[in-house]
């Protein structure tokens, strides 16, 4: 049904260290109505990072003028650095019928609804503190100290995880990309995204 | 997660002729966590029927005193007579943790979200009224009359469609029992199915 439709807006969020980054990425690879939007930051591009793909990058003055000039649905500063989503790529993707991925800091998330109404919002989960610990550690590249602050961090965020519509478990990547995906198809056939079709079906 | 959790109570409605009842009995085959309301009612046992299993067969009076007693969920009469739905069985199983399909007619399902407010309910819809029609003579059974009152009856149906949470067409069946099973695994996800075990990781 989904050729029929607007596409939906689909905000992942999750603490760091849940996986969401790789659950994505294996999403793209099996569900091809997808999106991407890349959001806008001003902080400093990192190795590997790739302008307009990892994400836009923007001096402080020109953030503030997209901002100035309603160009952005939403953003949040972040450790000293602006960080959100350019609204015309959404919408035209949106229009096009792809269901787009707004990848959404926790907090940043909570005011996706005012802007999206009929967005779903996904939580990643990690199985258990303990396991996000491992997870951390296991990186090898943060040092105590950012580990205890990214657990107290995730142990904050976890408290907005019920303000989201659906929690997505990242014990198993494969069960959790398959999930996300679920969670995606099952939203294409509610009732109040196919009024449309519904319509046509009356009349046919 | 889903052994955590309550079960949900799903209801699937659909005009005659849909394709609802082969639906369900594939889904059934894919979905091992699925439990079945057998419905109660007051009309005649047919050729093949077994009672307790295609339905639980019972005298008006008995009936009548299952309604008294506070024994039925929901019930309707139709054609002249009760169907209905057993509450003790269908609260049973949901403490089980089986997700319990309620197969409910369409106008009595507009009844269910009072008595389950989490349940879920699915509307399945033929892919046109000229496919049902198609579909009606094709079975041979029935009269030019009983296929053009089934045909106004579904369009009357379709008008509750939009009551209804989730809208699954039934253009090629295993399609549409995919459908139906990906809502169902879907909804076990709902953030607000799953507040325990997230307290559970919360204090992880």
């Amino acid at each position: 049904m989904s050729t029929k439709n607007r596409g939906i807006p689909i905000v992942v969020s999750a603490p760091s260290g849940c996986g969401k980054d790789t659950i994505l990425a294996e999403l793209f690879k099996i569900n091809d109505n997808l999106a991407y939007s890349v959001s806008a930051t001003t902080r400093a591009i990192r190795e590997g990072e790739i302008d307009g793909v990892s994400y836009h990058f923007h001096t402080r003055e020109s953030f503030e003028k997209m901002i100035a000039d309603g160009e952005v649905l939403e953003y949040t500063e972040y450790c000293g650095n602006y960080y959100g989503t350019p609204k015309k790529a959404v919408l035209d993707m949106l229009d096009e019928g792809k269901d787009v991925i707004l990848k959404i800091e926790v907090e940043g998330a909570m005011n996706i609804k005012k802007i999206f109404p009929e967005c779903v919002m996904i939580f990643i989960l990690p199985p258990s503190i303990g396991e996000l610990d491992r997870r951390l550690r296991k990186r090898g590249t943060e040092t105590e100290e950012t580990i205890s602050a990214r657990i107290a961090q995730a142990r904050n965020e976890l408290l907005f995880a019920d303000k989201f519509d659906f929690l997505v478990v990242n014990g198993d990547l494969a069960k959790a990309v398959s999930d996300v995906n679920t969670v995606i198809l099952s939203e294409k056939m509610a009732s109040q995204r196919n009024l449309q079709l519904l319509e046509e079906i009356k009349n046919s």
